[in-house]
Parts: C-alpha cells; structure tokens; sequence
C-alpha cells in the first residue's frame, strides 16, 4: 500500500506535495515536513494540485456550494465553481443536498482544478431520508466520495454525552450545523453510537487509503452571539482533539473546524487561542459572525469576525455570503463572499505572518498616482475600474490630491 | 449672548438637547449633561434635531459626500444626502469642492434634516486659490458656514514644527488628508503659522455664537499600513488634545480626529486607547483600514478595522465606500458605505457597551424560522428580499434545516 504523507514523512520521503507547497509558500521543504509531520500542516492533494494549510502558511479560504433539495441548477453550480477558482479560492465544498448528486458532483469536480471537500452524510441522508438510512449506507457514501477524488471530507463528531446536552436546549439556537443536526438525529432515530465515532477505525482507513485529509466538524458552533460558549462546545473540543490525534496516529491528516458561528469580536481571538493551545492541528473557522443583525450583509460581518479569527491563528477560513440565513447563494453572492473573505485572510496574514508586501506594492502605486495599476492589481480589476467613473484620473479629490500637494511641497 | 450647551451645563441648565440624547440613548439627563461639562459627549444640534457622539453612547457614523473640482452633479449629492439618512447615518459631511459651492450646500442642507459638518477651507481653495487666499478669506468662508446653521466645522492644526517633519518625507504615503495638505501649503507658500490656529481665538468665537461642535482634523493619519505611527503622528495627537482643552474651556464642544487611515488590524485598538488614556473626548475615526489590497471594497476592509476601533473606544466613525481611492462615489456606493459602517458599529457596540438585544431579536426570528420577520428588520429589506430568492421559505438547507431537525429532535 501507498503511504500517507504524514507516513512517507516519518520515513523521511520529502515528497512533490511538500516541494510544491514550500516553493511556493516560502518555507524550506524541512519546515513543511516537520509541520506535516506533527499535524500542524495538512495538504489537500489533487492530480498533482496542491493546497497546504495550517502553522506558518497563508490563510486559506473554503468556498462552500451545491445544490439544496428545494434549489437544484446545476449550471449555476458551475458557474460557482469557476468563479470561486476565478477569484482566488483554494479550496471548494460541494454541499449538493438535491437532484442527482452522483452526477453534480462529478460535474462540478471536473469543472475546477480546486481540491473538494464533501460531507457524505448529506448524500446519504438526501437520497436514502433519515429514518431508513444505516450506518453501513453512511459508510458506502464515504467510500464512494474517497474513490472518486475527493481531497477531504467532513464528519460530525457529536457523542451520546453531546447529545444528552444538546436536548437540555439552553441555547436560543441549539445546534445549527446541519451535519451535526443530522447525525444528531440519526442517533436518536436509531438510539445507538454516533457511526462516526463507532466506525473511526474503518474512516481512518479509508482516508489512509486516499490519502483524504479528514475534517471534524464544528456541531456545537453558536448560531448567535448571545448563545456564549458553553458546555457543549468544549465537549466537542475535548472530543475533537482526541479523534484527531488518534487519526494523525493513523497517519491521516486531519483538520478541526471549530471556533465557528456567531461569535462576539472580542470573544473571537482567545477562542481562537484556546483552541490552539490544546492542539495544534489545523483550525478550521466558519465565519465567525461577530453580529446576527447583518442580515443580507453578512459578508461583511463575516469579513469583520474571519479578519480577527485570522489574525488570532485560524488556518482555514470558511467563507460567508450575503445570502447567508436567506437562502442558497447566486453565483453573484458567492463571488461577493469570496471576495469578503479574501480580505479577511489577508488582514489576518499582516498581523499573523507579518505579510504587508502587498500592501506595500499598492501604497507605492499610489505613491505615483498610478490609478490603473492599482486597478490592474485589485481584487476584481473589473469591478475597480468601473468604479473609477470611467475617468481618467481620480475623481475624489480631483485638482487638490493630498498626495500631489505634499509631494509639491517636498 | 446666549450660553453655549456647555455653559449651559455648568450653570446647571438641562436642556431640550440633552433630554433629547437622554432618552433616545436609554441614560439619565444628569450623565448626558455631566459628560458634556467634561467634554467626553457632544451634542451636534440642528432646528431641534440632536445627534449626540462620545461616552457610553450609540457609535456614531458620518457620510461624506459632495462634489469635487473633477466630478459635479447636484442631483447625485441630493440623493447621496437623501439615501445616508434612509440608510440610517447620524451626520452628513459636505466635501464639496467644484461647482457652485455654496448653492450646493444649501441645497444639501435642505434635503435632510441631519447635522451637517463642513471644511470650510475647502471652499475657499476652490474659489479663491491656494495661491491667492488669505487667512482672513478662510475665517471668512468659516464665518458664513457657521451662521448658515452648520453642526460642526473641520479645522486642520498642523503646525510649523509638523510641517518641518512632513518635509522630512519618511514616509510612503507622506499626508493623505486633504484639508492637511492643503492647510500645509498655505503655510509653506505664505511662510506663516497655521491660520487655524493662529486665530485659534476667532474660530472659537465662532463656535460659541452658533453652538458649532468644533472638530480637529487628523492631517497625520498614515496612508498605508506600512506607515506606522511616528513622531508626526504624536506631534498632531498632544497639539490636538491642547486645542480640545482650550476649546472645552471656551465653552466650545470638541471632536478629535485621530486613529484613522490605514494600519495594522492589532494596532488598531493600541492606537484607540492611547488616544483615550490622553483626553476623553469624543473620538472620530476615518475607517480604519487594515489592510491596502481592498480597492474596489474598501468599505468591507473598512468594516473589519472600524468594528475593533469601535469595540476599542471610538466614538464616531467615517465611513469608507468601495470607491475609495478610486473616484468620487456614486449613490450606491455611498450606501454601500454607509451599510459596511451600520454593521460596524453595532459589533463595536456589543463590545463596548454590551448592547446585543437587536442581535437577539434577530436570533429570537431565527429560532421560529421567521424569515419574513428577519427580512423585514434587515438593515436594507429589499435587498434582503431579493437575496431570498423570491421564494417562500429559505433555500439554502430546503427539507435539512438543522434548526427544525433539532427542535424535533427536543
């Protein structure tokens, strides 16, 4: 059998993963290999396409799509697709919940070169329902995405313990991850072991045999910011580093999402930091929202809470669009989100890394009044330019630019 | 001569204007006029319409608009005016600096009933020159602002030593404040002392006829993170908090500007508090932005430094559009701003005042999946309308709503 990458680094095997990432991260291929070797670097792997995430690295950020069972458009699920590659995504999530998802997803696979992550629980549940569906058909799922491509996958972690306290419902909002929610209910459907945990063992071994980098999800994230951290979120932390230790044993890279939802600002970095200092292991953050009134805008709200969480130690950013809590997103609300949370990385990379090179090339730019260079380099040149009114200089401040006046004066 | 609202105060007077800030901001008249006699509120008045800015209050927000020497349309700054207050701003600052200035500030005046701030250095550089004008042309210009019913004037304060450190050049980005820049060169043309603060005295004679809220500029705010805080800066922060001294105590209500422009999300917060630890007046901050990529969404890097400058203490923040650095903006870039800074400065205000109960409306919504009801409080309901999709119930999770599977899960 082919070894992992944490098992081909323990034997000292640098690999073309580890290469391609140090090249062009900026690391030497023995900081890579140190990191991968302790946890606190995975690499999502893909016919040769790599995206590293975790200690020392850019901030990455996931795109979620797909379709949901009231929404199927395939083109449009295309159309994200691209335009999540086009403007700067490293990684992509296919949620598809409706239509035929075999063929969605493949569609949509074969329409980026982006890594994909799934959470098979959503096939099996949207296909097979609730109440009918096995351990075993959860299972076949995850092996079928496995075989097919997929560079990591996501399983809810939620214990009978958690549960317990999830129906004590204390919170405004109990639980409003949908994985979560729906393992949750599997389990008291069928009042038996999260399958997840019960069949680790045969998980770690799928994901061994793939080399699939294994995401334990964020169940227990607060769906609004007066819901504070509480008992079930640090059950979940406890539970998640124990699985992800016992999966990087496995020699399966794994990644923690946690320190997600709604989340006040100034709550959002020593979440962050408690996190990290019970594990090392990737972060993997959805948001935080640091206010529930944004409705509509959340992409902004959510860049607010992803630049803090960023900036505190988050590796890997989920993005939220302005759809978020209205409904599934247009292709437009998907580039907006993007977009929102590419700077959010990015804030977070100056104050985590020291990173302002950037920065410094847009601030010489404007230095010379280069407008259309900073057009050129701007996010969305498109968007950049039609914004400078289709003149030729700035408009703002015309004949009395601060900057034309000092520089006379100097 | 009638009292000054601080005057007013210390002889004990309760005025409509404080009762008025009392009750809309949920405090007893007696803080509101105490804050005010040690000048840590302000109270911008306009024909019985009160906006007041500084501790323990609501984070205020200002949209600049207005015309400029390269771009004059009256009827896109009558709408600007209009769609600032729709939008919910608490102040308007007229910039204008091309067409016929005065009739456009009249006509900006009468279609909102907000308080407006001007610069009035701006109009005379416009009509007169910065060549031809005299400190006598600038008093002039600031005079006839003040008796047609302006809330608050901008005055710049460089001094000759700053203005020996700008010519330093040591800088990326030396000065990027307009009314800075241009208060800079009248002195170095005309070899003189700053106007402003040489009839430092006449300009709070002023103030005191009309009850005008007086605000010091912020010249030495950095252009680009790479511009850290330096000497110019602590030159501008010490002369700043002298003349706020000296107009407090002239009966006069003061603003200071600082902490604004671009830095580093983490030093956002230091920046905030020393200010604060120096004077407790109300502090006005320009964005801030963390980071320089943003071009073409500036507003939402603009949101994520403005929230932690508010939850770190700032008063009362400049909103920043996404035609920033790039041109004049249009109308919807002017909402688009002003939003951006809406959301701002609420996740600064469940920081520093702890003020969530919108957030758990909103949450309170969610939990009965009242999506007409979050649609209806969003901050722009018509966008959130259409981000729904035009359909009946939300999109996003259809028959897999974590939020109804848990709660038949309890």
């Amino acid at each position: 059998m082919t070894p992992t990458l944490i098992q081909g680094v323990h034997k000292g095997k640098v690999s073309s993963a580890v290469n391609s990432i140090a090249a062009s991260e900026g690391f030497s291929p023995e900081y890579v290999q140190e990191c991968i070797g302790s946890g606190s670097i995975v690499i999502m792997q893909r016919d040769g396409h790599y995206t590293g995430i975790g200690k020392g690295l850019r901030t990455k950020i996931n795109v979620n799509l797909g379709t949901s069972s009231s929404k199927v458009c395939l083109d449009d699920e295309i159309k994200k697709a691209q335009i999540a590659e086009k403007f700067g995504a490293d990684t992509i999530s296919d949620l598809s919940m409706g239509g035929d998802i075999d063929r969605i997803r493949k569609t949509i696979f074969s329409s980026t070169s982006l890594p994909i992550t799934t959470v098979p629980v959503y096939q099996t549940v949207s296909e097979i329902g609730l109440k009918k569906m096995t351990a075993d058909d959860i299972l076949e799922t995850v092996r079928s995405h496995a075989e097919e491509g997929m560079s990591s996958l996501v399983i809810h972690t939620v214990t009978s313990a958690m549960l317990a306290q999830i129906r004590k419902r204390k919170r405004i909002l109990g639980v409003v991850s949908k994985g979560g929610s729906i393992t949750s209910a599997f389990m008291a459907i069928n009042e038996c072991e999260n399958p997840f945990i019960e069949h680790f063992d045969t998980i770690l071994h799928i994901c061994q045999d793939h080399d699939i980098v294994l995401s334990l999800g964020n169940t227990a994230r607060s769906g609004c910011i007066n819901d504070q951290r509480d008992m079930l979120q640090r059950m979940e932390e406890k539970n998640n580093v124990y699985l992800a230790e016992k999966a990087h044993a496995a020699g399966v890279q794994v990644i923690i999402e946690g320190a997600g939802g709604h989340i006040r600002l100034d709550r959002i970095a020593p979440m962050i930091r408690r996190y990290k200092k019970m594990a090392d292991f990737p972060l993997f953050v959805a948001g935080p929202l640091p206010t529930d009134i944004g409705v509509g805008y959340d992409h902004i709200a959510g860049c607010a809470g992803a630049s803090t969480a960023s900036a505190a130690g988050a590796d890997y950013l989920c993005y939220i669009t302005p759809a978020e809590h209205l409904g599934l997103p247009t292709v437009d609300a998907v580039k907006e989100g993007l977009i929102a949370f590419r700077i959010a990385a990015h804030i977070g990379d100056t104050v985590k890394s020291g990173v302002m090179a950037e920065d410094r090339s847009v601030a010489m730019l404007r230095s010379v009044l280069d407008r259309e260079g900073q057009v050129r380099c701007a996010i969305d040149p498109e968007r950049a330019s039609s914004l400078s009114d289709g003149e030729p200089e700035c408009t703002m401040c015309g004949d009395f630019c601060a900057i034309k006046i000092i520089q006379e004066l100097q």
